[in-house]
């Protein structure tokens, strides 16, 4: 099987345009097949801020009422997704964004409202992904850059986890292609002590990553990445990588183990 | 030759909820193959207006500086597209949202500064449009769903006039289908008095226009939007139309000849 690479950067890798272009330059590096994955983080924020639209969050996870829904997609699925296509043909890489509505990539539903209401917030319908178009795609060396919106197929757009998409993708190419995930972010990889940068953890196991959670060494955003990104190894993801976007063609990062 | 449908809609369907939906129920009527080019007109203005982002217009012409473009990017490529295509899924029309940078489908250049400099504001190179694609998604029944924002093939997004890409677009299908081009908006047609809806003229021949066009019977907007309908039918697209939305699967509208 041919090998796909999917990469995920978030708010603080495409928000900074030096570190954006870095990453890029980083990512024509890699083989093809490969796709991106985006968020957008606090640029979003930003743009509700500006606009006087309340941000509330629940756990580590944004509330979406409509008037933040608009923001995300129009920052998400428009902002950012169409100028890391135009950078990516700009170095001459075939490229075409997608939110998971396009092609019905990515089908969701809305979440079922429990003790608390996360609005216009999307779960991954995993089963559903349309694997088959973006197989073409990669067949023919076309770059699937993917922002962290889906829909539910009765026309309502829906606000998605970028790390949950990248992974749940990745789970449902692993039938094609030997999936490598990697996670890109600011920092060199999953740290022991965030101000120390020499305390990279370069192979984190899953009971390593359950004693560290429970020391509070690995804490607040770090533990639903890893659990994704665990998640996804368990899944027969061949290999899950946490990195500096700026390594992402390197070795130095921090790798997962079941 | 198959017959290929290309209908353009307008900020003032686009931002009428009830309009677009009354639209898209006329738009799921017409065959396949079918393309969809929208632009985005007042809902970019008035995002612009909240964020304090001065509006600068030339001859009709919006004038883009960066923030407008990010607005521009923000609502027409995101905001609007991934909405009209999360509604057409929802009416199980698969189709796909792209901007010109996507799949290099619509390779442009920045306008050259002669005596007015209208920003990021894109000319498209017809000649580099990416009908291969376009002509692959319309085999399988796919509606690109396509928004006015193009790029100069080396990183930037630009802005380009809606009316027109509808038009370059009838122009580059034209080898490969007879194209049906139709102008929707919240008009009947040409009118000869906007305040009478008796007033539609039915056909609308090249020489009439010129006419119409020295008595001040056609002004404002009307005059670009026509001239370039007009273009695309001396460039060989079989039929155009300018209707209202409603009416796009009926005969009500004016059509146009040389």
């Amino acid at each position: 099987m041919d090998t796909l690479n999917i990469a995920k950067i978030g708010g603080n890798i495409v928000n900074n345009r030096e570190q954006l272009e870095l990453f890029l330059d980083e990512f024509m590096g890699l083989d093809h097949p490969k796709v991106l994955v985006h968020g957008g983080g606090s640029s979003a924020s930003d743009l509700c801020q500006k606009l006087d639209i309340p941000i509330r969050m629940k756990d580590g996870r944004r509330i979406t009422d409509g008037p933040a829904l608009d923001v995300a997609v129009m920052v998400y699925a428009g902002l950012i997704n169409k100028n890391i296509v135009a950078k990516l043909q700009g170095r001459s890489a075939d490229s075409l964004g997608l939110s998971g509505a396009d092609l019905n990539i990515i089908p969701a539903q809305k979440r079922s409202r429990t003790e608390i209401d996360y609005g216009f917030v999307g779960d991954i319908k995993a089963e559903f992904i349309n694997t088959y178009f973006l197989r073409r795609l990669l067949d023919e060396q076309i770059i699937p850059v993917i922002s962290a919106i889906t829909h539910d197929n009765n026309g309502q757009l829906l606000n998605t986890n970028a790390d949950t998409i990248a992974s749940t993708l990745a789970v449902a190419l692993c039938e094609a292609y030997e999936v490598e995930l990697t996670y890109c972010f600011e920092k060199n990889g999953v740290m022991r002590d965030l101000n120390d940068d020499e305390s990279l953890i370069d192979l984190l196991t899953k009971k390593a990553f359950t004693s560290l959670k429970a020391e509070d060494v690995i804490n607040d955003g770090m533990i639903p990445k890893l659990d994704t990104a665990f998640e996804a190894l368990s899944q027969d993801v061949q290999n899950v990588h946490i990195k500096h976007a700026k390594n992402l063609s390197n070795q130095t990062g921090t790798e997962l183990s079941l």
